[in-house]
């Protein structure tokens, strides 16, 4: 007969919740019962096997969470999120990475074959198909915080993401409204249709309504294989060019967070203080956008709300209470000590 | 019939590769001609389908990824590496999360069964298993920089990791030769019986050989389901309580750079420096410990090099050359400006 859990329980003088502490690895046990425990769980033969059942019971109820580099903080919450409301309906996740050469559509239409998949997440990066190719897809679909091309149709398809044209033009604002009127942007390389390209565009009419001139010379990025456009690197290497070339600036709005790091530690390697000599902006609100020294001004995306909200959308169309549905965040303007007024 | 990359490059008149670069988003392409390219894949409704073949070819063909938690950017370098490397074997992989409250042996077991793998890297984590549990595994395996519980017979697996005692002795009799006597851990729960009691022994080992007695009271750590062990959270936390005991300490060895990220901040919290007041240091050798200011002490764990031979020793099992093999990799000690003589 099969050991079980309650036997487990039962000979090491303990509660059921207690094996399963033990089991979990959870923190909150007493050492000596644990290691108790664990050789009951050996000498028995006793094999845990509820999340086993569950992977199982759940093969044919499966959402797709295709993410295009992991290189972002950011989405770790989003997937813990993703994971306790997965689990609440029953059904699973898996986590597909996509190539930094595919095309996550491809990839997507592939996957939606083998796996006999009810949803699919596209998290993050950018989003670029063709009409026909999203049309394509047979089941229900979601993007999450990634950017959409201004060439697809937003109306074919539901999205999840803040706006962000609106949410830079707030922080390149911020800034004016503090005394800056040499304000440099950190942006993606000008390929970026998406993301960077809204951000960028945010920057260009907060300076416009603020009745300053745009100055191409003060739009900075750098093409480069080798370093992840939105990387500490990344600002790191474009704030070094900056300084280096002597422009005319007193702050810079860095359009990632990780950036902002970057083009910090940047300043200080050239012996200049933040927010004294330039300030610094970011974008997300990441963690490290708090814990850095200076903190860090930035734009935080309600990353919990807008997971939940994803999988929301993601399950009223796969019960087919709608055909496709979208939702835009308002993200908040978080100060920090990296900026200040001049 | 259908149109080609061929036909694509012909009717714009440029090559294929630069076809290639237009659909695979490369920086490295004019934007007029990428528009002109997406217009006439449009038109002609090319399907790019490289990736799409690439993983059709290779679906029997399949190492899984088990990943606990995606909280710590140490692994992305990683995961980069496992791409490469993985590709040029022609298999293609696929990463799982395992949840939290899941066993990853259990995980694992469903998945083989289910996809047909031809390996398995379990990254990460901590390693808990039975002897039974383990030999239930059919196909070849490898641990790849997690920790192993002390209870499992490492000789039944392959493995690549640091050794973690050694490399936080290195740290702490750094610490010791500046001068201090009086360091700090922060250290993880006491119910961590693989990295945590790893780096915890080295610690003390080298407390020991420096002639200082060891003082319970400096070993600080947080018992708090909701707080990741290894975090920034988690160390700034820790620090806080410390500073507010006021326990006398000069150094402070975080057993991860996320946790002395953490931690500075909360000494600059204080109104104290890092490090005038008390040294700070770290372990992994991730980005932010260059990044941040200061600087901060680690030990650098050699990513790429891990993930190559990861890749290389499972391939070895794969293609029959040997049963297991295990390596320690030895990790540097990266001097920053966190830490100074007393």
């Amino acid at each position: 007969m099969e050991t079980t859990i309650k036997d487990i329980a039962r000979i090491c003088g303990v509660s059921v919740s207690t094996v399963s502490r033990a089991i979990n690895n959870h923190p909150d046990i007493n050492m000596e019962t644990k290691a108790l425990i664990m050789d009951a769980i050996k000498k028995y033969n006793y094999i845990p096997n509820n999340s086993a059942r569950n992977l199982k019971r759940s093969e044919s109820n499966t959402i797709a969470v295709l993410i295009k580099g992991i290189t972002n903080t950011f989405y770790t919450n989003m997937l813990k999120v993703f994971e306790n409301e997965i689990q609440k309906k029953k059904y699973s996740f898996f986590l597909h990475r996509v190539e930094e050469h595919q095309n996550e559509l491809d990839v997507a239409l592939e996957l939606e074959k083998e796996k006999k998949l009810k949803g699919i997440v596209f998290l993050g990066g950018y989003f670029y198909p063709s009409g026909e190719k999203l049309k394509q897809i047979k089941v229900p679909f979601i993007l999450s915080t990634g950017g959409i091309a201004d060439t697809v149709d937003k109306k074919s398809c539901s999205f999840v993401m803040v706006d962000d044209v609106r949410e830079s033009y707030k922080m390149v604002d911020y800034l004016c409204q503090l005394g800056h009127r040499k304000i440099a942007i950190i942006s993606a390389p000008p390929d970026d249709i998406s993301i960077g390209k809204s951000r960028l565009e945010g920057y260009k009419e907060a300076l416009k309504d603020n009745g300053i001139d745009f100055d191409p010379n003060l739009v900075r990025y750098k093409i480069d294989d080798g370093i992840d456009t939105f990387s500490m690197k990344y600002g790191y290497e474009v704030m070094k060019d900056l300084i280096k070339t002597g422009a005319d600036f007193t702050a810079v709005f860095a359009i990632s967070d990780s950036m902002a790091v970057g083009a910090c530690k940047a300043i200080f390697e050239a012996g200049k203080k933040v927010p004294d000599d330039y300030s610094v902006c970011g974008f997300d609100g990441l963690d490290i956008s708090f814990y850095y020294e200076p903190s860090i001004t930035t734009i935080r995306q309600p990353v919990e709300e807008m997971a939940e909200e994803t999988i929301r959308i993601l399950f009223d169309m796969i019960e087919g209470r709608i055909d496709t549905e979208s939702k835009l965040f308002p993200a908040e303007l978080v100060v920090g000590k990296s900026t200040r007024n001049i």
